[in-house]
């Protein structure tokens, strides 16, 4: 238990890193996002703090497989948006394998041509290493930026595992990314992401198979039921040199504003809140049983005798919840 | 609450019901996996009477993209295992879209080769529609089987997504089947298939790109570190033509032996147990805080409360465990 004083103290410090995020302090936001990484309890408080300033930006997740150039396309859908005075913010959620360990960064030096421009925040996160879950961590900095008043919030993952369908899932609306050559077996593409796709971008249009992958995408799309009359568009971009960006983003306004009008959003909204709750309702009841070294010596110990056959895994689950009072 | 008759009736019934399933009788284990599908009460009753007669079956998971040749596969080594009057239980995961429901059965007609052998059982399901999970009721569905004196447990799932994997780990030994020309640019496999794979197949090794399949696998193994002294082989099989099949068979059979020597075997299964026990924990305790239709809908009248900007889902959270009774 933390002394009221510093309890105290923590509150009026919040309360100005609060005051600071909103204003779009880049250093606020940064700590802030460290603090969300790590899942401190000051995270929680500062999410607290600023969540009703929240529920005014609009998120668009863009995913792909890896080579489809989805971080170019951000990248000048970022500076388009600027270009419009949009405040921007970017989340890139970067792949990484679950044993070898650190974040392929790579190319998000590109993005520094933003540097100096206060109305973008750009940050890359690792698929690892986040305690509490990565669409966790991705869900709420997208929160914080959307509370230090950046509009239009970009998350680009990578079409991969189910994680990054979680994260892309939390957006207002879904642009999924494809490339002539590379994906071009369409049958190997995931079945889920094909249809979480709002808005579909055949990137590297210029490349040979562009018309092939357009008809096989769209025949794919025509076996998909169009979600409250909206049937997903494909368009061709060429990112690297800037074509088609401007009609994306159109296109995305016009999603927005074809959902908005329909009711739609409110919903999924509502849907999203619904989750977000089970899961931090389960984060905690698992933290108050097994939490701390106690519980994950008791958990041990346990899988330990069911791995033996000495006691059945009911029986340990039992225990589990008697021992720590929540069940009768 | 049930009457403490019936109660008695029950456990009657289930004694019965698990003599018969470990001497194997086919309708009820047919019965026991239905029950474990649903979710049913009395499968969590069974499942604790034949538990102490388990932990003698070896599962192998097998998984690779669709178009793979894994059924075929299985189905072969199957036979191997048949011949050598090993008892075998195949459990097949049918992929299914999120949205468009239906199980993809298909091909495990052929499958019905094996009519009229007792020996073996096989159970097709689907990614959809099992309450609980769909890791839980193949682990669930392994463990019953293991009961059943199926000493050779098949676990057959497609490598696409985190489920999947989820599925493909709780296997002592895990074969990765490639096939080329399909998935021919390992860059786009599943890096996390590729780390958990004990042995590799390379199924349809009479096709073209064969042997450039298999350096580029040797290229990319050797990136992965050993784990504990075993380097995963690469095996060449023709499984249509039965090619290849005993010597599978012979290497899951070394890698066995080489993790029983070494104890890693139990440890993998105290880390199984860990995971396992955390989710059954995890799900009794979303039970009794957000079960029933009342906790559903105080969950939605939360979410709704919060999309809206009118409670912080901090706060909603807490008013959830305040209310179930599970937080002071």
């Amino acid at each position: 238990m933390p002394q009221p004083i510093h309890q105290e103290h923590m509150h009026r410090n919040v309360k100005e890193w609060a005051a600071k995020v909103r204003q779009g302090d880049v250093r606020a936001i940064s700590r802030a996002i460290t603090a969300i990484e790590n899942h401190a309890p000051e995270a929680e408080e500062l999410l607290r703090e600023v969540f009703p300033a929240t529920g005014q930006a609009y998120l668009t997740g863009i995913t792909g497989a890896p080579g489809t150039g989805k971080s170019t396309l951000v990248d000048r859908l970022a500076a388009y948006y600027r270009k419009r005075d949009e405040r921007v913010g970017v989340v890139a959620v970067d792949p990484t394998s679950p044993y070898s360990g650190g974040a392929i960064l790579g190319d998000r030096i590109r993005m520094q041509g933003h540097a100096g421009d206060s109305g973008i925040f750009i940050r890359s996160m690792a698929t690892r290493g986040f305690l509490g879950g990565l669409a966790r961590a991705t869900a709420e900095v997208a929160l914080l930026l959307d509370a230090a008043g950046k509009r239009q919030v970009l998350i680009e993952t990578v079409g991969v595992g189910q994680d990054e369908i979680d994260i892309v899932r939390l957006a207002d609306c879904v642009v999924v990314v494809l490339v002539p050559g590379l994906g071009d077996d369409i049958q190997s593409m995931k079945a889920g992401l094909m249809e979480i796709g709002d808005i579909f971008v055949l990137n590297k249009a210029d490349r040979e198979g562009a018309d092939r992958l357009e008809e096989q995408l769209h025949a794919m799309l025509s076996l998909v039921m169009p979600h409250d009359g909206w049937h997903p568009p494909v368009m061709r971009t060429v990112a690297t040199e800037n074509r088609g960006i401007a009609e994306l983003a159109e296109t995305i306004e016009k999603f927005r504003k074809h959902f908005e009008a329909s009711g739609e959003r409110q919903k999924k909204h509502v849907e999203h809140w619904k989750n977000r709750l089970v899961e931090m309702v389960e984060s905690r009841l698992l933290e108050k049983v097994l939490g701390g070294k106690e519980g994950e010596a008791k958990l041990r110990e346990l899988a330990t005798e069911v791995a033996e056959r000495k006691k059945d895994p009911f029986t340990a689950v039992s225990e589990i919840l008697k021992g720590s009072g929540v069940d009768r």
